[in-house]
């Protein structure tokens, strides 16, 4: 008995499709065929750099802007081994895989999207290459973790105790920084703790007594808006009966110990008086006041982790020397204890100041918060389910997903067409919270999703600015626990808060949450107006909506990669960014360190002062 | 055409095997049938149980004894759903799983191994198993940790600081604490993270200035002997740039912020004065001196966690008196620093002595070295690779290895067969570093390998001295650096140490590494002699060799377990017990707090008083 066998055809797997192209791809940067490479994304594609090609952090955004780069960068960058991670996986018309690769300097992780063009078959829609580590300064982790005791006899007899004292004693004044961190938040300290790591010599210095008062010096029932799964620092998760939202005297214990445990070179009580660079020398001068004694520093490298929130914006109104009662800004604000049976007045309607006046409202405070323009709210519950679920939760954790795979999934989006991912996610939550909402609007509160409905972390990525992440605020404002007033304040009296409208707002306490200033103003300040409008404006995308005025930058502006003043660095953002994009700064760092050349692709030009 | 199919005969699957077992094992349980259940063991075989279904820390050994706890504790304990966790592996005859099941109580781990018998077929030879929470008391980590930020509006609306200040206030003031824990090193620290997690209300309290001080007061060149993976605390692993043997200021500082992380109670500068049990109020009356303030505590449960290196043995000798130099404890050695050029004499021959003799001659000590009995020395590196390396290093951890499951396994060798596991790893040792001890013993050096040649880890359980992990002090010796001496000390003149057998070691220091008296010390100090004694010696398991005396104990004596002192307990251990054990002996202490019958299966009697 014959049979014939009828030919099966099966569709290749992900991974035959992903190993398929990336072995096209590397053949063709190995003979430095651009045109080759540029033919393997698709007309519409992006590839993300972080560090590894560019020396920068780079979106280039179709064919000619991949072209460019690499004639600029390949045959120094000189790529190679790229492979997959894991299995790479399908969903719908789109394959995603985790990969690897090296370059000349260094060893590399990305993400790759494929799509399939019916004629040109597999394409690259988006790639993400992002350096991990330089090679010859690896970081000694794991199976290259330090030995602590010295085997065998020991030429330095110090004990580690000993050595940390020197150190400590002799760093910032014998020896100098090669870097110098200003702010010592959770940037200033994750960076430092990547430095130690890589050991670049640098200190991080803070005006407060010690770490982690940043968060403790706040109002006291402030907790964390993002959850334990969104926050880890580099190297040492929090632990696994973490508080999903971590108050803010446990995040203040968390970092101190951290900074301890990681031996981060830290000066507490200090302030920068000011900086000034040496275009010559090429080192900075850097006058500090270190718990009173002053002290003049030399570092190469000046990072400024001052912190998007750091710098109070408070507005100058009329009648404000007249008034009364207490008047402070959000970040001074003592919290309820002192207001009982009082009348407060919050002026603005962001997460500061629905903090706020939950806090008085259950401490029996009268408060009216003064909503001046439309704000963006989102209930706690729905951003996590909804928005960070897939990535940061315990969901996500059981289902393999790891901190370091979802910072790249997250990096792996393009920021052109991120708020196409987010926009349906709002949709979805405002679905799913209709009623909320409803309530919300029918209290008279301006509600907003963001200029194009893509919701809170466009917001956070454009402006920094304009939402509340809602723990139970908004039900009080929805019910008229919390008062609602609308529109902009006029003047205060010896005892009352007036609007433009001629509402009168009677007052014991006006708290200013009015928001953070530009985080070039800290430059102005520091080193002086010339280089920070030398500089520019710091943070957003221009993305051209409302506080991010175009053109479109395709990344944050400033934030972790080179500036127009030389050898002057921004570091911020929340938890999640100061873990992740920490590396990046660290390693560009590392390099200029070890004399490693890093000629910076594409720097970005400045088109706003501030 | 036909074919004719072949039989085939498999042998089943490991899995198949186990899940076999397992079943007939849960059903024989399901209607009492203690023979049944019996017959399923080897005879000879081991079945351990951890808190599970003794409510003790117990070693059935052989199916006599089996039979008796089941006897005993089937019905109560009310076992189900046995199942396995991963799957089961073969190794030669034995086939492993670890597996899971339930009691009336609680949900527990296990380990199994099978050997099959040519009649009976597949038999226990070993069984683990381990309550590991319980149910409705279950803590709350993971999915389950709390959310930290309160959610809608408030009842109390004090904030995370306020109310860890009015506990702190209270508690051993309003409100007494249900355990104390005497002792706040490692174990005490860990049992306090548990009980803080389990919610039992506990006060840790220590006599030292600050957590991390049990450590940081030791000799400076003190590092870990054992390694990272070995180490762990509950909850919070060591972060991945961990050295692999931490320098003493460096677990000091970790312990001190652990215990702030794990939110523990914890009291420094706090000395116990003395304790007396109320028989029939069932509580302790304890008398604290806490910084200068006399207390009375009035707990349930008084757990003695002072650790096996807390009660210095230091010799009385004649002519003490008159010697002019200094002579300490090696507790209270104070580093090498102001010896330079001085000749110091060590008294011992264990880790201390050879710590503290390295440290000295590195630091341009004369130092001689007194063997008073033959030690056991073996070098780190090959205790980490043949003794640790499949369980705790970075090579277990990329096979999967997790430090509960390396625990487990741990766990589930029976005390009285652990010997027959660890002879062959020293034969290896000893042949692999025979270059190694071939010097040591040329230079007269005494060396043995335990009285039945089983090496490091049993003479740490059996009688937690008379070893040395070598990280250098051994080439020193044999090289004639360190020098040696033979005997035991006769007396002191005023410049010198003599022997008995007239050797004449001249002296401007004297160090006594003469080690620790055993734990129950510390209840006779406490508590009475007559206490101390109704409780009897603790540590050691009776294996009848060198200062463990027989009879046959099973358990380590009186650790972690219930004593012959209602609601007194011994906690302690380097730090993988005082990780492992302490959730053992924190579920006892909870089921007592919250009123869960635990009937004590078969305590150990007192056969010596220490």
């Amino acid at each position: 008995m014959t049979q014939t066998i009828e030919p099966i055809t099966t569709a290749p797997s992900p991974q035959a499709r992903v190993d398929a192209w990336l072995a096209d791809f590397e053949a063709a940067l190995a003979v430095r065929d651009v045109e080759r490479v540029v033919a393997k994304f698709a007309v519409d594609s992006f590839w993300r750099d972080l560090v590894s090609f560019t020396w920068n952090l780079k979106t280039l955004e179709g064919r000619d802007a991949v072209a460019d780069m690499l004639g600029a960068r390949l045959a120094e960058t000189n790529p190679f081994g790229f492979r997959t991670r894991e299995t790479p996986t399908a969903d719908g018309d789109v394959t995603s895989a985790f990969i690897e690769f090296e370059t000349a300097h260094g060893r590399g992780v990305g993400h790759l999207r494929l799509k399939t063009d019916p004629e040109a078959g597999d394409q690259a829609w988006t790639l993400l290459t992002a350096l991990q580590e330089l090679k010859g300064h690896e970081e000694r982790k794991g199976t290259t973790r330090v030995m602590g005791a010295v085997h065998g006899s020991d030429p330095d007899t110090r004990s580690w105790a000993e050595k940390r004292h020197d150190e400590e004693t002799t760093l910032g004044y014998e020896n100098q920084p090669y870097v110098l961190v200003v702010g010592g938040g959770q940037g200033g300290i994750a960076l430092g703790a990547r430095l130690r790591q890589l050991g670049v010599p640098a200190i991080v210095v803070d005006r407060h007594e010690r770490p982690g008062d940043q968060w403790r010096k706040r109002y006291k029932s402030l907790c964390l808006h993002d959850p334990v799964w969104y926050d880890h620092l580099p190297y040492m998760p929090f632990p696994q009966n973490w508080p999903v939202f971590a108050p803010k005297d446990k995040i203040g214990d968390w970092l101190e110990f951290y900074t301890r445990v990681m031996e981060v070179p830290y000066w507490s009580k200090t302030t920068c008086l000011s900086a000034s660079f040496d275009d010559a020398a090429k080192t900075w001068t850097v006058e500090v006041d270190r718990d009173g004694e002053r002290l003049v520093l030399h570092p190469a490298q000046l990072v400024l982790a001052t912190g998007m929130s750091g710098k109070p914006s408070v507005p100058t109104l009329p009648g404000q020397d007249a008034f009364r009662g207490d008047q402070h800004h959000s970040s001074a604000h003592p919290g309820p204890d002192s207001y009982k049976g009082k009348r407060a007045v919050v002026v603005g309607s962001n997460n500061s100041a629905h903090d706020i006046c939950k806090a008085l409202y259950e401490n029996g405070v009268d408060v009216t918060m003064v909503q001046r323009s439309s704000t963006h709210i989102v209930r706690s519950d729905s951003l996590m389910d909804l928005g960070l679920g897939d990535l940061y939760s315990e969901r996500a954790v059981a289902a393999g997903m790891t901190t370091e795979k979802a910072d790249l999934t997250f990096a792996s989006l393009p920021y052109r067409i991120m708020h196409e991912f987010q926009i349906p996610i709002y949709d979805a939550i405002r679905e799913r919270d209709k009623d909320f909402y409803d309530r919300l609007a029918a209290a008279g509160f301006e509600l907003d999703w963001g200029d194009d409905d893509s919701g809170l972390f466009m917001k956070y990525l454009r402006r920094g600015s304009g939402y509340y992440i809602d723990v139970g605020a908004s039900d009080l404002v929805a019910d008229g626990s919390i008062k609602l007033a609308h529109g902009q304040v006029d003047h205060l009296t010896e005892d009352s808060v007036v609007l433009t409208d001629g509402t009168v707002l009677p007052a014991d306490v006006v708290v200013y949450a009015t928001g953070y200033g530009s985080m070039n103003g800290w430059a102005a300040d520091l080193i002086g107006q010339d280089v920070a409008d030398k500089v520019g404006k710091v943070w957003g995308l221009g993305s051209g909506t409302t506080k991010d005025p175009g053109p479109w930058e395709g990344e944050q502006r400033n934030m972790w990669k080179p500036t127009h003043q030389e050898n002057l660095w921004f570091h911020g953002g929340n938890l999640h960014q100061s873990r992740h994009y920490s590396l990046y700064l660290a390693l560009q760092l590392k390099a200029r360190h070890e004399g490693i050349p890093t000629p910076v692709y594409g720097r970005q030009e400045v088109h706003h002062l501030n």
